[in-house]
């Protein structure tokens, strides 16, 4: 069985390994270095990403180290006996900057920065890439389903028998960053400290053939907090006929019934005569649940025909984040030694920012709303930013807007300048910088483009640099 | 950091313990149950899926428990005191029947059936949907990628940086099973045993400054095995040029330049240019490694337009299945107590086969290749099998072909029946199946669907319990 702490050490790629091996036996390893993380494209067409896995990569690079299994292994596949003697004392002493987990986030952004000396900021690259991309990727998601799903209805978590194998760990997870009130996996709730709820399957209606005793059998156990799946047989000839009896048999005994839950067929014509049948009934209270196949585009149909829902299951779209499946998130060297340096590319769009920098988020005073971010050097004070002569124009008010820093020092020196968030805190975050963000950046449809300029000093600097090599 | 064995027992949906729990209660869980698992449509438009995961599958079953500090968390979330003393002694002691793994199989099939009481067979229906879906869905990605590349070349996984989290794990595992050769992931080449490989970053160059430099300090620490990076400036005029500078150096001193890698532009162009130059040197030994965002299309393309590739590197679209994400796998009950029982739906193809099934494979004597595989109730000896009348005429030659049963008996009250096999068994099976598929059934485009009849008893068996409900 999978034990991640046992070998984390190897939860890299290979070359990383032989990269670092090979700064190590060049003596180049104390040189120090600084990369950047950033992604180049908002996934499903949107306009914008909620960064989420900030703290288990923290935690993750708290606990990376190489056991002596992890040494045997690595002399047994050729590895050098002096670079392993130096990976067996092996800890990360550099320092990350990064925006706050649950902040939003777009692309080209050098959103988090690493620095230490070469081996280190090296060998964390596949762990770092791993973990916010897929978060990240997955908060976005549920962001998404949350914005059409308005701020009363719940948004539920079904993903885990779709997951990708273990990915389903930290999916549902993301996906309470991104707004979700609650999942179906166990595991996760207890792991990270959220609520975990569920229904009941077809097979308990089959394990009883008959649909009203197995409604019965499951309100004596349950009481309180039942949520009846109707569609086993008819919905609305006899779930929802059977639902109604439960509920009046439990209103006797001081009882209510929870809610019902829809699982296949036209959710929104059933949802809607359902809920008739049970207010006629005066059973106003009785919540009604959907899954099958959900996405915010779904959500936002349903709700767009007014199906009166209270609750979305949401499953496989939701922790894959179909159909995108991946950010694509890269890790770039902007700094070595004691020199700022970039990647030139044929492609203009893969030329990369050099340097440390920082990112400036400038804000209407009056209506809190985020106008654009600016990129530049760390050594620029952000009252002295100045737009690149490109961006003049989409930046010129910005000396009467509120500047805000939203990089922070996250880990200096290998130890976490921050202290542990709750999850209800990064989620509460994204959901208030969301609304700082204009309509228009979130609507799904060809969303408005946040402007992202870049300071002259860091202009100046990459053509500089440009020249030079 | 994520520990599953403490955990184990939580690795599941809420309602499955919602309904465990319901079961033991109402005393209803020493009653015997049998559930299949199937999927309904085969992934990427194909025709086959490469059945995936069941090692770890049963591995997990084996020590599928509830800590007490499970137990103490079931406690707080308001699980019954009595269930839960029962769930501290909760070990699987059911059976389990399944294809081999590695098996090619097909849509609406029973390729796996669990046999044990309600709680049991029904706690572990989220994990054994979780892996079989997903690694079943990696495998058949990876198989589709092989396909296409012939059997002399080589397939490397690169994911890890891209795959859903810690799905990544077992992403590079299912990768192999499908025909991989090897995965930059050394987490799980230890774990599971098969090799990892890398080449170098572009940051390796950049620390350097100097491409020649870099990959002279490069060869100096691997003088044989080494493979260059050599689109970090301009691939023709610096990249390829210093290659061949260093292959020089290296022969004087008796080694061998392994490879080059191309990561971008023109992957096609920029190969045949680059063998070109390599053998007017003479260097024919230099392997050519591409990557950059392939899938089993661009490497169809690429070697149709007769690209002199000897290496792919796949990254993103393997790990994560792109652009499916997701087996569509169920987990339905059909037999309970000493009953056959079925899910009927309005929906034709949602309506299952009742009672414990055998696969019959069709073989024909002389090619070995698969003709059609049949569906009977077990009671049916495999040399009995008749179809039913609206599979007779696909079938009408069954009698003279070679029956194969591919359902075998896994684990036996809680205990494993078939010896561990390691990756490289498994692998070579599927590819020898996979050899048996009639070519029509493995292309891209509108594959032919091979035939999954229904036997006459099971058919009778239907048609009598749809009537009953």
């Amino acid at each position: 069985m999978i034990n991640l702490n046992k070998n984390i050490g190897l939860y890299t790629d290979h070359y990383e390994l032989t990269m670092a091996q090979g700064y190590f036996l060049s003596g180049l390893h104390e040189k120090t270095a600084s990369f950047d993380y950033f992604f180049r494209k908002n996934p499903y067409n949107g306009g914008f990403v909620i960064f989420a896995g900030l703290s288990d990569l923290l935690n993750l690079i708290l606990s990376y180290q190489f056991s002596d299994e992890d040494c045997n292994y690595l002399k047994s596949i050729g590895f050098n006996h002096t670079f392993i003697q130096y990976l067996k004392n092996f800890r990360f002493t550099g320092s990350i900057y990064s925006v706050r987990e649950g902040e939003l986030v777009f692309p080209n952004e050098p959103v988090l920065r690493v620095e230490g000396n070469l081996i280190e900021t090296q060998l964390i690259e596949s762990i770092l890439l791993n973990i916010i991309n897929f978060q990240s990727l997955i908060a976005t998601k549920a962001a998404r389903m949350r914005l059409v799903a308005g701020e009363d209805r719940q948004l539920v978590d079904f993903g885990l028998r779709r997951a990708q194998g273990l990915g389903a760990i930290h999916a549902s997870k993301a996906a309470m960053i991104g707004g979700f009130n609650s999942t179906s996996n166990v595991f996760s709730a207890r792991e990270f400290g959220f609520e975990s709820t569920g229904t009941m399957a077809h097979s308990w209606i089959q394990a009883y053939g008959d649909e009203l005793e197995a409604f019965r059998e499951f309100v004596k156990i349950y009481p309180d907090g039942a949520i009846l799946l109707i569609d086993t047989f008819d919905t609305l000839k006899t779930g929802v006929p059977n639902a109604i009896k439960i509920a009046k048999e439990l209103e006797k005994n001081g009882h209510k019934l929870l809610g019902i839950r829809l699982d296949s067929g036209d959710l929104a014509a059933l949802s809607k005569a359902a809920r008739k049948m049970l207010d006629e009934e005066g059973l106003h209270y009785v919540k009604i649940v959907v899954s099958n196949q959900l996405d915010e585009y779904l959500i936002r149909s349903l709700l767009e025909q007014k199906a009166p829902i209270d609750v979305f299951g949401v499953g496989t779209s939701l922790v894959i984040g179909k159909s995108e499946g991946a950010l694509d998130g890269v890790y770039k060297l902007a700094h070595i030694g004691n020199k700022p340096t970039m990647k030139l590319s044929e492609n203009v769009s893969k030329m990369t920012l050099p340097g440390k920098k920082s990112i400036i988020r400038f804000i209407d005073p009056e209506t809190h709303t985020f106008c654009f971010d600016g990129i530049e050097l760390l050594s620029v004070n952000k009252n002295e930013f100045e737009p690149d002569e490109v961006w003049i124009k989409k930046m010129e008010n910005h000396k009467k807007l509120t500047k805000e820093e939203i990089i922070l020092k996250v880990m200096d020196s290998g130890k976490k300048t921050v202290p542990e968030q709750n999850l209800n805190q990064i989620a509460s975050y994204s959901q208030s910088r969301l609304k700082q963000l204009n309509e228009e950046s979130k609507r799904f449809e060809n969303p408005h483009t946040y402007v992202i300029g870049v300071g002259k000093k860091l202009s100046e600097l990459q053509v500089k640099l440009k020249e030079e090599l």
